[in-house]
């Protein structure tokens, strides 16, 4: 049988590619070393020496400057030397492969690559011949998977919610596009959760999704109803240009989280979102803002979460 | 009566947003700090440890690669992490408001935030949402302030002249459109300095100016009369395509300073300029390089003004 | 006779400006020190505490993420603050002359400024204004000189062949517009090496090349006999645009290096590549990656000759 890329030989976390294969125990270590840093960034000194003289390279080849940011952060606390490369700027344009400048990166003593790329798979192919002593950490790859956004989310349920294996948990909105959502479900089965619902128009639910254990719902109403947490999705502006969608005012109406809809959630639910918001369009001033709100403790743990991640795989050798 | 928003209920400055309506107190604490800090930037090891630890964020929402290099030395010789933020290329293109960009960053633990931002206004609206301990700094808003740049004048002015409160100061060229003479018009008449002139052509200074205490010259040659300090204003290039400016030949002819003109000023009188300079616009070469030019010490006071202004801020708790 | 201005009074390398000139001591020097920190980068913290508390200003007037991020890499892995200013985006176009932009960094207590200029020669005017305690590296100017591209060229050259006076070396492609090639040549014949090819067609190699001790081919099968290190240079795409070339194909076919023209040179000969590869154009992929090409060692000694060029020179006062 083939290994797990993403585990070395005693089964520890050497690259974070996608939460789909990872077993729960991983998952769980990292949720329990993220509870570790969480301390650490409330401190004065936001420090530990965990990856002093160690070299991250933020690698983007898609501009993101929040996700680079709490990469960049969650590194610095870690005290390691960041470098940020906006790739499409540079080397690409000369005409240079992926892999070459991977490996030229790599001959610069590279520990850790961060990569954000708009293809699916472009991490998992940089992973395939980085050294052994280098680690990958998928930023966001195209369609496919965005971890450390699933591993943040499932900290978040963890902390608000503690049980997975008693939680009814729905996604809401386009779910054909998002590798959060995608990140997020096998996350969610991994740990147990026994009911799963992706909520969303037709054109944005992708066909057999069912396959991965999820429930699909048409009618938001009715798909929220007895949930202990909705995530809500970003709807990226360049589908209302397409044929996806016929405008922002209808999908509100039909997907937008408003207090109203929320109100057939359990009565402790909580409200998630990747970020940015489009208020207005996928949810509601009233909601994001709202006592159910746990958007922004999403982002103070997702700083721990990284650095939870990178200091995991900085330790473990091939 | 309303609390000064820059100010702790101790009075220290908490935030720094604008000179206008900063005490004499406060004023005078940052240049003596800003003292012993001209003396690290001298070392060999430049560095002091007071924000190691810390996160600031350059949250540049208009491009300035000369304030944001200034803050970024000055926070780094803190020991402090800095994160570089271009905000114009990232968060607002995909339709993010300001306060959910700061909530976020301050969610991810900010300590401090140093705002550019084009509308004036932008750095109180941010400091009323940050957290007791989260601080904003101004690093210069639309045609409103740019307080760090009026404090390294004053810097200067004390630095050569000792006493405000025996001084004639001009502030020459587009006073209109600039931050910089309206943070300084207000740091010197806090410090009691008896006469500020304004020079320039009518279109070039704003209406009702003399309100803050300042004797309005449409002639430079009278106005440098005596003068113990002149400020010299960069003329923004974009004036001349307007209504406001026949042309740079004719504004040069009229307001840029030679030294002709600047022998109308005191023997001893030093000449400043917030730079970058229009070089045979608002100021001959032989002036900006002559011996009253103080403009590259101001840069150098700079660093140690920034550096006492954020570490003052980061040990002031709400 | 005036003295050279890359040595202080005492020999000492005080800038790196270009390989021309500079005597076979220094060149030894800094491949020795180049070698002390090979170790350095291959430990488990890469880091040394030589430049702590220095800042080093990585001042691009031409992008280049790849030679940035060396320079970059090197110097935090000496400790020092690193500050990244691509200079085409900000003060140069606010009309800021290349001088007063020097000036102010300079003014804010600059140790080494990191050149790349489009112009030949930018680096050597700086260095002529600096102040006594601050260093020039230069990271490529014009087509002029590209000096620590040369020096790691040179330290590869010595790391696998031992003694520069028996080797025969062959630089191939595009001379004429090459820094590269030019840095080399000067570094090759300082020390010793009797035999130094330049290949490529009549249009690509300067005229009166002779006039630096090299031999000229237009056959590249000629040229490569015997040769125990084969030096091929980056073909610009915008050359082919030109009348310089004919087309991609057509140089590959006469100058691109195969395994079969490889066969020519010595048994054990090495090839080398600056980077980045046009795969297909100038070089084949089955040489590139094959067991002569020692290109990406060539990366990994260029971080060490680079911080070698930096540490000496911050120990080298005026």
């Amino acid at each position: 049988m083939r290994r797990n890329p993403q585990l070395n030989k005693n089964g520890e976390l050497q690259h974070l590619l996608s939460i789909e294969g990872l077993p729960r125990e991983v998952l769980e270590r990292v949720l329990a070393t993220a509870d570790s840093f969480i301390g650490v960034t409330e401190r004065e000194v936001k420090k530990v020496p965990l990856l002093r003289g160690k070299s991250v390279f933020n690698l983007f080849f898609e501009p993101s400057t929040r996700t680079r940011t709490t990469f960049e952060i969650a590194a610095k606390r870690l005290s390691a030397d960041v470098i940020n490369l906006n790739i499409a700027a540079s080397s690409q344009s000369k005409g240079e492969s992926l892999l070459d400048t991977v490996a030229n990166l790599s001959a610069m003593q590279a520990d850790i690559f961060v990569v954000r790329h708009g293809s699916s798979g472009a991490p998992f192919l940089i992973a395939q011949h980085v050294k052994p002593h280098e680690h990958v950490v998928n930023a966001g790859d195209g369609r496919h998977a965005h971890p450390t956004q699933g591993l943040l989310d499932l900290y978040t349920l963890r902390h608000y919610k503690k049980d997975f294996t008693r939680l009814t948990v729905a996604i809401v909105g386009d779910v054909l596009h998002s590798r959060v959502a995608r990140s997020l479900i096998h996350g969610l089965t991994t740990l147990g959760t026994p009911e799963v619902r992706v909520i969303g128009p037709q054109t944005l639910i992708p066909t057999g999704v069912e396959a991965l254990g999820v429930h699909v719902y048409r009618n938001m109403r009715e798909g929220l109803k007895g949930c202990d947490a909705v995530v809500m999705l970003r709807l990226q502006n360049e589908r209302m240009r397409g044929a996806l969608l016929p405008s922002a005012q209808e999908f509100f109406k039909h997907y937008g989280l408003t207090a109203d809809k929320l109100a057939l959630a359990a009565p402790d639910a909580i409200v998630m979102h990747p970020g940015p918001m489009n208020r207005g369009v996928e949810i509601d001033s009233s909601v994001a803002d709202g006592p159910h709100s746990v958007i922004l403790p999403q982002v103070t743990f997702g700083i721990a979460v990284r650095m939870a991640v990178m200091s995991m795989v900085a330790g473990a050798s091939a």
